[in-house]
């Protein structure tokens, strides 16, 4: 619908490359409300098929979705002394409604531990209630100052896991069985290899005794949180009194955990893939995996091509491949090439009279590269160009993620990285927050997380990077979204 | 979770028995915020599988689904007269966020087509960008003094379908479209069949032209609005100024149609539908569609219906049928019939020692009735009955409302059915305001539509029920939720 424009080089300006791709692939566009988007209908396809990815993976996992208010009583989120402390000044708040003042303000969710919490104590009388597994995909909004298409966005999608449980031990389980789910898929749909790890209490989710995350790499050496879990002990079982009665006829405060992932994934699925010419789209999430272009220039040919055209289309959806036909008249076929290619199409067939007459098609993948394929073999090498694109973009991403990592640090390096090609930066740390302060105050950089066995280094750092004295863990460094 | 408790028989208290039946199924719970409810897992399963049966048939005839945001300026409202008169009452306002008071107070989305039409005006340049066929999923919050669960909640979730056209004519037929693919949905998922008109000027939309509604009726005689499709013309193009430039040259606002259903469905499947035990859901939107119940004394025996309970529901699954074993130790069968009964799975499969023994289980419908079904036909017969259960439902809806519809009703036999049975009432309308109001007074029926060619009489009626004068139309009253 809009005029499709040029595109800022990455290069030259990594902010504005990521809008330009926005705009010229359709997925989003600002709304005249402050900090808020509008998801359009090719955005929207890309949430609803992670949605569908991640969803499945929830259900196989035991969960099951629900529907909690949007509007929550102001009291609830003052119930936990760290939840509102962290929550309270980004809330928008209803004091109105119906034409009257209300009597107590009403919240629009920025996160729904509060009133699931006030539910599940109702709910839950005994050990025989546990677990309970529960998701819901909505809106949350919270009140941020700067905002990005995406990424940070005053209102966004999301889905919030909220389980509880009736032991310490079973609540850890599921956190960490939740990180993975994430893992997983951002791995397996998004092409996204990511850092798993746990935050620092600084970065925690206010509320948590502990904070798991997943972190993705950027194009631009900066990294994107992805996707939170959290063990939330007994903290907001206690402020809303959620117990149960045990097999041994105790009273027990049920362990709990919340995790999430938002419209953001989207952000990220950009900024790790997509290039110069616009959005790159790993084909599990693609809208459209496949966009045939029919070729000709007399009546005649146009009647042959397509209807060879709407022969493979037809051969391709039976397969289960999302795929459309290009009809459009007094459009060039470049025309055609450079719309779809901004919008991250992965494969392109092309189709002209003496392809017809030659029994093929040319395929051209969006990651590059170009080939006849007979006819008779159109459903096969699709789906084998298909997943190669797919387990390609994996791999590029995860080499530049291995390219801009920097382990075993100096302080002088880690200094230098972030004051120029930045990237996740491993070294020892003593698990003071002053020097987490203090590196941040220097560099900009934060610790993503203390990574998980497998990311580790192979020689666990004896020093901390900025103090020097002995560390105790490794972490690791990156300027962040 | 809860205790079940007993349900109040309809004949008692209509109303009571509603709420019992959703307590008991786990549908939904009041929330501690006035006039919102928690969709529990239960409820939240139906609606996902209405929503898969809506949105296939929404993207089947060409609409995409999109996201506006949830806040809309109050100035935007005010564009539209008709529209800010009918919803502002209603609304619930953000007066305050991120710490600070706003300069304009944001409005909680009552619908979306002021924060919709601010964006096609953006978007729409050319009649070349014509049709737009959006749709979204969303929460809407409209501040409502009487509440029932599902059926009128303070806040709900809906779809909202907006579309944008370069005709009247066009613009038109997708409003009855849209009211045809409700209609469809109401019949063959929910097993409801609903009478479809036009809503008198009385009755319609705040901002539309026309309003045209699916109503159906509950066991309680009254009415139930379904889904409403509304034509609106230019009202709403004129507003907020969406015009494109047509093939000609020239310049000319859209023609645009809105129309939504809601979890409100919920509520009218449950009242057209359940008994005196419990919810009766169609198997179409049964989130288990059969559950199969082992029994056993022996742990010997134990083993052996356990393994045969396995073996079917594998079988019923790999044929897409929703299925479960109730593997609960500790509880004894009549336990489980009562809780699955209470809980509207359609069909039970109840396996003991003899029936393995005979190759056999025994099959109970939901809707009464018992019977022995070999093993090796199990499939075949389970997917009978369901097909059988789906149909009956609906013949048995279809018949009530017939039978509780009075055709060429006259004055005292309005104002009686009105005062006793209730059900549809036919008769004459002269088309005034003030006959309307005037029965809606002496009655509290309302006119539910003016019936669509189909559901009009074979006779059409010639004088107004109330007046006297001449009829310009057939109208059907009804006591309406």
């Amino acid at each position: 619908m809009n005029v499709s424009k040029g595109i800022t080089p990455r290069a030259k300006d990594f902010a504005q490359w990521y809008n330009d791709v926005i705009m010229r692939a359709e997925l989003a566009d600002y709304a005249p409300v402050r900090g808020c988007m509008v998801i359009r209908p090719w955005g929207f396809r890309i949430w609803e098929l992670m949605q569908q990815g991640l969803d499945g993976m929830f259900k196989a996992t035991g969960h099951q979705n629900a529907y909690f208010p949007l509007l929550i009583p102001q009291s609830f989120l003052e119930k936990e002394a760290e939840h509102v402390e962290g929550f309270a000044p980004e809330t928008a708040v209803v004091t109105r409604a119906g034409g009257k003042e209300l009597e107590e303000p009403l919240v629009v969710r920025p996160t729904s531990e509060t009133i699931i919490y006030a539910m599940l104590t109702k709910w839950i009388q005994s050990y025989r209630d546990l677990p309970v597994l529960l998701n819901q995909w909505v809106n949350v909004v919270r009140w941020e100052m700067r905002t990005r298409l995406f990424i940070r966005t005053t209102e966004f999608l999301w889905q919030e896991g909220h389980t509880a449980h009736a032991t310490q031990e079973e609540a850890e389980e599921e956190t960490k069985r939740m990180l993975g789910v994430y893992r997983t898929f951002m791995e397996e749909w998004m092409a996204l290899p990511v850092l798993t790890g746990v935050k620092t209490p600084l970065e925690k989710f206010a509320g948590a005794v502990r904070t798991y995350a997943v972190e993705g790499l950027m194009q631009d050496n900066r990294a994107l949180q992805l996707g939170t879990s959290h063990f939330l002990g007994q903290n907001f079982a206690k402020a809303f009194g959620t117990q149960f009665q045990t097999a041994e006829g105790g009273m027990e405060y049920v362990w709990s955990t919340s995790w999430g992932a938002s419209t953001r994934l989207i952000g990220g699925l950009i900024m790790a893939h997509s290039d110069d010419i616009g959005l790159i789209c790993p084909p599990k999430l693609a809208p459209l995996q496949v966009i045939v272009v029919p070729i000709w220039k007399t009546a005649e040919d146009r009647t042959k091509v397509m209807e060879v055209a709407a022969q493979i289309r037809q051969e391709l959806a039976q397969s289960d491949i999302r795929v459309d036909v290009d009809q459009r008249d007094g459009m060039k076929p470049g025309a055609k090439y450079y719309e779809w290619e901004g919008r991250g199409v992965p494969v392109r067939l092309e189709i002209g009279p003496r392809d017809v007459a030659g029994s093929q098609a040319m395929l051209a993948r969006r990651t590059g590269g170009k080939e006849p394929v007979p006819l008779e073999d159109v459903v096969q090498l699709v789906g084998k160009a298909l997943d190669d694109i797919q387990t390609g973009l994996c791999e590029t991403a995860r080499e530049r993620r291995e390219a801009e990592s920097l382990r075993g640090a100096t302080k002088d390096q880690l200094i230098e990285r972030m004051e120029g090609r930045a990237g996740f930066v491993y070294a020892g740390f003593c698990g003071s927050e002053a020097c987490e302060l203090a590196i941040k105050e220097r560099t900009k950089a934060t610790i993503r997380v203390l990574p998980d066995v497998e990311f580790q280094s192979a020689e666990t750092p004896s020093e901390c990077v900025w103090c020097g004295e002995k560390a105790t863990t490794e972490a690791v460094w990156a300027k962040a979204y």
